[in-house]
């Protein structure tokens, strides 16, 4: 399979939605890739089972504030330096890259990277999502380096990383990103294709293609987007979406700190919703709701707002009062929700005194109607 | 020439003094250096002049706050660690180390590195004093690059720097650093023999030893310890150093700014400066002395406070109210004053909005009586 410049918009609204609210606005990173791929042509698509053992494999991505980059447009081959200098340094030529999360920015890096640089693209990646920390990867559960890592900036400031854990590679790759302006160009966790087909999240690129694509075809059907979206997802390693909520935004919340957009967002249902009240907590990427202080989706499991006339996702910084949105949960893979895995980004880890109950088991009337992956039929027997 | 471990108390001591109230308690890097001495044995000190041309040379040092190194004492090797990584990363091998600066903590990394590595230390540095930050060096005034730059910390992590500027060295590496805990272990600037020929501060550790030797001496003989310090500068690259104020201190305020000791010190006159008040602005090492209110003494140039009955130096994290001190100038070599120079420690590149004037200048009749080094006899034509 090739990913072509048209496949770049449904991929980016894919991203945003799988994005959780954060994983950045996806028009930056867009424009980025449709620049490259009409340059350069068309990107392979590798899935991971297809990787030589031997291949090696970069994660690529943009590091920092999403807000940033709007501001300060990136050149577009500034990644493009990172890989070549993680080339000499390991003294290895990378054979394919992947992305590290999915998200409006990230799902695209490797694309503007690949089509320049005449790469594949590994269809899968790090997260299943977006989250805000390098250590947060099933590649780092899965116990791969995040080093050697180098993140560079558009003057040409390359800094490499060799740490002897990965929290302190996101602590320090942190603070010169800061430096650097605000964001940097990352590549990290590089790997074996042997190492990818273990520990990556596997298929969320076309994933995320295929839920761009229910979208247009909805608009062009006049069919209902969310319904859509929710349907799509039917099938696929993570699991058929469930509806959460529906209601109008009034009152966010948010400040910024350690560099992290924090806060909360509270809608007042509508129509079935009427009379209950969503409160949505999130640093960066949503990650615990609640009804009417009820616990109902935490992290990993995907928490969106989708726009109920477009069905298109709403990412936190775009977030208003009195905006309508309906609220989506997206199950994510068991590879994202081991006790290994929930160790570095349960709700725990972000300091949410609550434990993770999959989507599956709160909802488990609607999941035992339409079916879970078979690798999740525990969890409706287990309830 | 050998460096012993009985030269490394006076060799702290007078780095204390070149120091200028800044880098840093010798305490620590005095017994680290002993311990690496009592069990490698003495360190060759080179003249740059003996250096080849090819010679390999690595600035090693401590960069953080001193502060930290009294709660946080190094094992020792962590240097090390940083050169050996630095070779592999440059596929050159060391053959000779010196240091960054002058001051209490970084006299002793060398002889610390050069013990356990069989390595000779150079004798001369890049600041020919102390001063705050990674581009204050000679080496920087003369077009040396910074970078390929490395730090490690206790842990064994490595951060490898490559920038384009050598303030953007500055500012990635300081960031690093604070994550490291407060202190990092760091090589930089590496450079051919040549290029030491052609930018080092020459002969500050013979220098240092010398100043440190006069007070040990007059100690013995019963001798004023200030007097002694004063004397020993006579005939060295610097110039005969001159008494500027005697005085008790009444003031001292401090706050810490981007990690800097940022202050000032005022000191009451006593005995021949009765009535006079004496003002010494620091960010960690002295920058700006004045007596009531017309400035004495700029950096580069040395400020330096002696306890009146020792005759040792008084850093400025031991300054306490009621002390009692003389206030010494030493006037710098003229490497340290060029235009170049200036234009990255004058006193304008630490904010304040005065000239540099050199001490042979504002005390012109001092020093057509004790005379000056040669290239500096224009100073007095001029005056």
């Amino acid at each position: 399979m090739r990913v072509h410049e048209q496949d770049l918009e449904p991929l980016s609204v894919g991203a945003a939605i799988l994005g959780a609210g954060g994983g950045g606005d996806p028009l930056i990173g867009k424009l980025m890739a449709q620049q490259a791929m009409a340059e350069h042509g068309a990107v392979e698509l590798l899935d991971a089972a297809d990787l030589e053992d031997e291949a090696v494999v970069f994660p690529v991505a943009m590091m920092g504030a999403p807000t940033v980059f709007l501001e300060k447009i990136p050149a577009g081959d500034e990644t493009s330096l990172a890989v070549q200098r993680m080339e000499r340094h390991l003294n290895q030529r990378v054979t394919a890259l992947c992305p590290v999360e999915c998200g409006g920015m990230n799902s695209m890096i490797p694309f503007v990277v690949a089509a320049r640089m005449g790469l594949p693209v590994v269809d899968g990646d790090g997260m299943g999502r977006a989250f805000p920390e390098l250590q947060m990867e099933t590649f780092h559960v899965f116990g791969v380096s995040g080093t050697p890592a180098c993140i560079a900036d558009e003057w040409g400031n390359v800094v490499l990383f060799e740490t002897v854990d990965n929290y302190r590679l996101e602590s320090f790759a942190r603070a010169c990103t800061v430096k650097m302006g605000g964001y940097s160009h990352l590549v990290d966790y590089p790997m074996t294709g042997a190492q990818m087909k273990q520990s990556a999240v596997r298929g969320t690129i076309s994933m995320c293609i295929q839920l761009g694509r229910a979208l247009e075809d909805a608009k062009r059907e006049h069919r209902n987007p969310v319904e859509a979206v929710l349907a799509a997802t039917a099938g696929t390693l993570y699991g058929h979406g469930v509806r959460l909520f529906f209601g109008k935004v009034v009152d966010v919340s948010r400040r910024t700190r350690d560099g992290f957009a924090v806060g909360k967002a509270v809608l007042r249902g509508v129509e079935q919703d009427a009379d209950r009240e969503m409160t949505i907590e999130f640093q960066n990427e949503n990650l615990v709701a609640l009804v009417d202080g009820e616990v109902v989706a935490t992290v990993p499991d995907i928490i969106a707002l989708l726009d109920p006339e477009t069905g298109l996702p709403v990412t936190n910084e775009r977030l208003r009062y009195g905006q309508r949105a309906v609220v989506i949960g997206i199950p994510t893979p068991q590879i994202m929700r081991t006790d290994a895995a929930l160790a570095v980004w349960g709700p725990r880890q972000f300091g949410y005194d609550v434990p993770f109950i999959p989507l599956e088991q709160k909802n488990a009337a609607f999941y035992r109607q339409v079916g879970v992956p078979k690798d999740k039929e525990h969890l409706l027997a287990a309830k």
